[in-house]
């Protein structure tokens, strides 16, 4: 299982500083959509002119225009590009193939999804890469980590792979890594720590133990 | 009718081009989504600072993180931001929350939407200002604006306004002044225009003709 760390609400000289802490230690480093939102796919470029080695998803969510989007987002060097899942299948069709184009990787998000299971099957089939069940952020005092929706989907994916995030802490991991996903997503467990290197590495350990 | 001219695949220096042109004859510019997942919302911020009293809407097409993402924007001077019809009521909320709180406006596309009027509904009892009808850049080839939503939609709302939004041209332009709406949003038909400044001109007077 692959440890994501998702970087929202900072600016890119505080994510460097949290890459430099890390980069060595973690799978994946993610661009949150706040951040792209405020500074577009700059701190893309900026970590992976930096770390060309790391592996970079930039959380786009796009959801039309999809050809353009993506392609804005791999060009700054992202390896990992996400689609929401309810985008029209044109959109997703069109960031699949600019993946596949780059050699790099679609993940469809999905959000706002109810019928979990036929619409990962769907999604699957359209060629994403990755299906990440995901519980907003804005829901998140009602509901934690969908680790239902994981155990549902269980069996049911030939060839994508699944992410888990929303509200993932050192309690949850051990559910998630029980019931098994290929990328597990954190944020404010690992940026809030007081030392976010130290917090890495015990998540890091806790896959290795309890997998 | 106003006339929102969205700029999409363009860089700052050339959208700041375009809005030299057509400031002063312009309702709203858009500043679009492509351009935010490039660079943020710092074409936002520098249109601006040099045109304070042009209304600019940032197409930031919110699904999560409602309240930060949305904050962005309204920090870096827009007057109307977006968030998707589809994002948890939660999202939403805290989208109409902050924009009642900075006095700005809250615009809810409805991309991906198939029950327009029960979800326009729903929308303005949430709070949005604006309700958009968006035909997907994506399904261009297959669909244009989305006239019969339009007409679908007419007499449902009380307080929000409607927009329409997807391959408006001056042909389709006058099918939707018979219909009614608030905004009418226009991309390539006026961004391809060899004339930006006419094309704006001859799209107003379309407007005042047919109206």
């Amino acid at each position: 299982m692959k440890l994501q760390l998702a970087l929202d609400m900072v600016d890119t000289p505080t994510a460097e500083r949290f890459v430099d802490q890390i980069y060595d230690v973690i799978d994946i480093v993610e661009i949150g959509t706040p951040m792209i939102i405020r500074e577009g796919v700059r701190p893309v470029e900026r970590i992976k002119e930096k770390y060309p080695n790391l592996t970079i998803l930039a959380d786009t969510k796009i959801v039309d225009g999809g050809e353009i989007e993506s392609r804005y987002a791999f060009d700054a060097g992202a390896d990992i590009v996400t689609v929401l899942g309810v985008a029209p299948e044109e959109t997703i069709c069109a960031v699949v193939d600019v993946a596949n184009t780059y050699g790099r990787k679609c993940m469809a998000d999905m959000l706002c999804i109810s019928d979990i299971v036929e619409n990962a099957v769907r999604l699957e089939n359209l060629g994403v890469n990755y299906v990440c069940l995901h519980t907003a952020k804005d829901e998140q005092t009602k509901k934690n980590a969908p680790l239902d929706e994981l155990s549902l989907l269980k069996g049911h994916l030939k060839q994508a792979k699944t992410a888990i995030a929303g509200g993932v802490d050192l309690n949850t991991i051990q559910s998630i890594i029980a019931i098994g996903a290929e990328i597990v997503v954190v944020g404010s467990a690992l940026t809030n720590a007081p030392d976010l290197r130290k917090a890495v590495l015990e998540m890091k350990a806790a896959i290795v133990r309890y997998r």
